[in-house]
């Protein structure tokens, strides 16, 4: 990634799968890169949180976030806000960094700040640090194999929606899946939170001493976000699955890694960004 | 709420709203409460997070997160898992609070937890505890009018993605919308988070003098969570309004405050969970 300044889509190649065959071509999709917002006072520097967004509208997501937070309250508290661009700051952070200069703030308006960071598990503010990151913390590739048929993947969404049955009676849940190689269901939890239903998943594997998933595929009822990929990567999954678009950061973290990563899962078509040995696709 | 065992869905009254008429019956909500997680080791606690959860595989929940975050790596450093029933917690808390004891940690291991507290900005841990610190923290009722008739209402959804030019391109972007009275369009965002998208228009509604938000409502393209709720609230919007599923707290904490709570908003039907006076139906 340039240190451009980032757009809100990235464009990308992935292999779209039909029942009459595959192909390659370009795909936009949404951008995701950490934002940190930090709030400047009296020449003091207090980091806000640290949140995944889509490029575009900082300074207002800034001040939005710091408004709903309850940090900032009145407009004529706001002198500026801006790109931090020192000079100390790596090309590919500037715009991701965005400081609010706040003025006539009490000292005891800040405490609520130390509950707040951070909001994400991010490692630095740009994709390539929050990537570099992970590998610090052990994070490794993606287990080889196995072979995931077309047929299989096509048959998992309707298995997903069957089993899911807090879905049924709220209309309101999201779902995330373990399958084996062949499609077997092997576990499913619901969840307000989609991040939530995964670590449900997960933590329901680790103690069942089932990790790595080594094996199996991961399949969620939503997007697919850098966090999800790296659940997924941390569960030693070599699949995520979701049934609609996944983000560049996601995809990004899923071709470092080499997860095989397939998104708009759907009985008829389906797309793969990352790992398409495993779909049989190189 | 009762100090019962929270369930994973909640029952509450709504009205639905199709063209010929409305009418008021029971509806199933996906449940939502805030889960602290701790982690316990060598007779210490550390608060890990507090996330919005839907009751149920708590535990599972818990020890997944942990898992996910680099905090727990290996089975046998996991000797129990328990709710928190301490005599000095609330009732109503005891289901949200998960203990999670660990063994053999190195304290060069705790250092990663500082970063991650709190990932919400919930100020306790049940929903009567969190309204009550949105109560402390200055909010108040939504305010009075104005009316939202069910045409305009109806004619939301096709004006919010009409307008989303990014999710044309990309098929995976969230939309928050802020309409006024009659329907008509004043702005909106974009981004992968939805609570993204709202801070983004609340942040542009700050920079322009445009809050509080009275006489205008607020949609959001997916469900309706406590967190888009409360930042309604704060923007001091008196309707929010959702294409698909609120979830339990959301509910709550929309009657507590009056505000207006659309659900399930497409061309034909809606449902109302509360403030339905403005809606025309009380």
């Amino acid at each position: 990634m340039a240190a451009d300044r980032p757009g809100a889509t990235t464009r990308t190649l992935a292999w779209e799968v039909l029942p009459g065959g595959a192909h390659r071509g370009e795909d936009s999709l949404a951008s995701e890169e950490p934002l940190e917002i930090r709030l400047l006072h009296g020449g003091v520097r207090h980091p806000v949180a640290v949140t995944m967004r889509t490029p575009g509208a900082d300074f207002e997501l800034a001040v939005g976030f710091m408004f709903s937070e309850g940090i900032l309250r009145a407009r004529e508290q706001l002198r500026r806000v801006s790109y931090c661009v020192d000079r100390d700051v790596d090309e590919q952070q500037r715009y991701n960094i965005v400081n609010v200069e706040m003025v006539g703030l009490a000292a005891l308006d800040l405490a609520p700040l130390e509950r707040h960071f951070s909001v994400t598990s991010a490692c630095g503010v740009c994709g390539k640090a929050t990537m570099e990151g992970l590998r610090l913390r052990g994070y490794g590739p993606a287990p080889d194999g196995p072979l995931f048929p077309a047929d299989m993947l096509r048959s998992l969404p309707a298995k997903l929606r069957g089993a899911q049955r807090l879905f049924e009676t709220t209309g309101g849940l999201h779902a995330a899946g373990l399958f084996t190689a062949a499609g077997d269901l092997v576990a499913l939890r619901e969840d307000v939170g989609r991040h939530n239903a995964v670590d449900k998943l997960i933590g329901w594997a680790f103690m069942e001493n089932k990790l790595p998933l080594a094996g199996h595929l991961l399949m969620v009822s939503g997007r697919s976000s850098f966090e999800l990929v790296q659940k997924s990567l941390a569960a030693g999954a070599p699949a995520l699955c979701s049934v609609s678009a996944p983000s560049s950061l996601a995809v990004e973290l899923a071709r470092e890694f080499g997860l095989t990563l397939v998104g708009f899962l759907r009985e008829e078509r389906f797309k793969v960004y990352s790992g398409e040995e495993r779909a049989g696709l190189a």
